[in-house]
């Protein structure tokens, strides 16, 4: 038996920004072993990743493709991992995985869904980043000429100098999207890729070109919201011929190989810079994830459990 | 010169209902000749189709793919007409055409966008209806199974029982549209022609199945309004991967002769049944463009200026 530090959602949290008081971290205990006749695999984590998906989790949700976390049990998510035991022939001890793990030094995995890791002379914890779900999102949704919005100066300045964006705004400062967007787009936008909603979206709706796209994943603005903020601007999609089509990474993954053949020459000669944002240790878990609502992170906000 | 009744916005109408004193009919008089060197054409107008994509050109629109009417003059539409002077090579008098016309009993068309009617043995109002726009953006959109939704118990009945649908509902009956669209599609909504917006299309997102696709070119619930309704599950485009795309017929026209060899020897085995609700005179104009966006008319409204 050893001690197991555990994440655990206190209560289910309807609407607001979560509180770091939402979460508590607690210590209970586990075997280093597989019970007996499992054929799951017993990690130990290493990185876990603070995604916004994870705050619809936080709700009682009913028909979502997502469940629920469990109020008094550990939540989960993404993260990297080290197989110490494993009852799966597709994994064996020393194993590096990424997929859905526990908020925990010690998870053990019943039905593993879970990629190994290859490509070690990569860090590890780039598997929930840029070469995990979030990198394959991006993957999917285009390849293209960009123009950021993030929330601080010092956000703008990293798209612009160091990402390799042609533009970039802090949509904080702006007092006015629609004039921001004119500016960046003085003949619109062919393509939008959507991660916020709300009113960014009524104002990319209002710019947008004849036939132009828009290739939705996330929403974060509405995330800590009762009710869905309304979009008040969709009689654009026909006055443009818009076409607008949500989709979720999960039914991609079979283009995963191809995705990592892309990136990783990329990264390695420079020509993709990825920035993360490591928090250490479990006790910092619930003020790094409740801080990606704010934007308090500069990269992929990551938690390193322990380095590896 | 003979007397030529003409019908006049008032002026624009920024939001709500128009009322019939929006409109008001009065009498000019036109020359039955073109001018010298015109290579426009002269026409008698003979049926003007009430649309409701009138409603935002009662507005002052800015950047749409239409002009606003201007007050003052006679408001235009889609409509059928016999020509009776032509400078232009492509029309000679007695030409019988349907496109865009004047409100009045003779218009002068300066630049003619207009379609010759060839098939004299259908109706000839038929042309701003099943054989004209309505029918064309209804081929371009779908051909499919379909549950109809309708304002009344009469118009219900007629979707079910004359027109072929295989279900309805009466969406002012209805005191939830969403518990309506699971009892008609239990196992969810593959395709939904949007033509309503508003709290339609908030219920329509939440029964959409996995992949579906919506196809939009109108959202007649908000002509009348100033600030259009929210829309608030969007998210939903998301969680089922649903495609939305808005289509405009201007960009189909190509296809017409395609669509009149396929519709065409439908309705003459009526396998498609189509029903008008033609309103008498000018005089009636105004009642009959309102009376549209009240839902008074039971199918297409036409409005028969002279009897051919």
């Amino acid at each position: 038996m050893v001690s197991n530090k555990q994440v655990i959602l206190r209560n289910y949290i309807s609407a607001g920004f979560p509180k770091e008081t939402d979460l508590y971290v607690t210590t209970g205990d586990i075997e280093l072993k597989l019970p007996e006749g499992s054929n799951g695999i017993l990690v130990k984590n290493l990185y876990l990743s603070c995604d916004p998906s994870m705050r619809p989790r936080m709700k009682k949700l009913e028909g979502s493709y997502v469940n629920s976390f469990t109020p008094g049990l550990p939540i989960s998510g993404y993260g990297v991992s080290e197989v110490l035991d494993s009852g799966n022939p597709e994994f064996k001890k020393g194993d590096l995985v990424w997929g859905r793990t526990g908020w925990e030094e010690y998870s053990l995995i019943t039905a593993p869904h879970l990629f190994k890791i290859q490509n070690i002379d990569m860090p590890l914890s780039y598997y929930i980043g840029i070469l995990g779900m979030p990198g394959m999102t991006a993957y999917v949704g285009l390849q293209s000429y960009v123009v950021g919005s993030a929330g601080s100066k010092d956000k703008v300045d990293l798209l612009k100098n160091k990402l390799g964006f042609d533009e970039a705004f802090n949509y904080k400062e702006e007092p006015d999207l629609n004039v921001a967007l004119k500016r960046c787009f003085p003949e619109g936008i062919d393509i939008y890729f959507e991660n916020v909603g709300g009113e960014m979206l009524d104002a990319v709706l209002l710019n947008m070109r004849i036939h132009g796209r828009i290739s939705i994943c996330g929403m974060i603005s509405q995330y800590n919201l009762e009710k869905p903020e309304g979009i008040h601007n969709l009689i654009q999609l026909i006055v443009k011929r818009i076409r607008m089509e949500g989709f979720l990474v999960l039914d991609y993954y079979h283009l995963y190989p191809k995705f990592l053949e892309m990136i990783i020459p990329r990264i390695k000669e420079g020509k993709i810079v990825y920035v993360e944002d490591i928090a250490e240790g479990l006790e910092n878990a619930p003020t790094a994830l409740v801080g990606l609502f704010k934007g308090h992170n500069v990269g992929k906000q990551v938690l390193a459990v322990t380095r590896k």
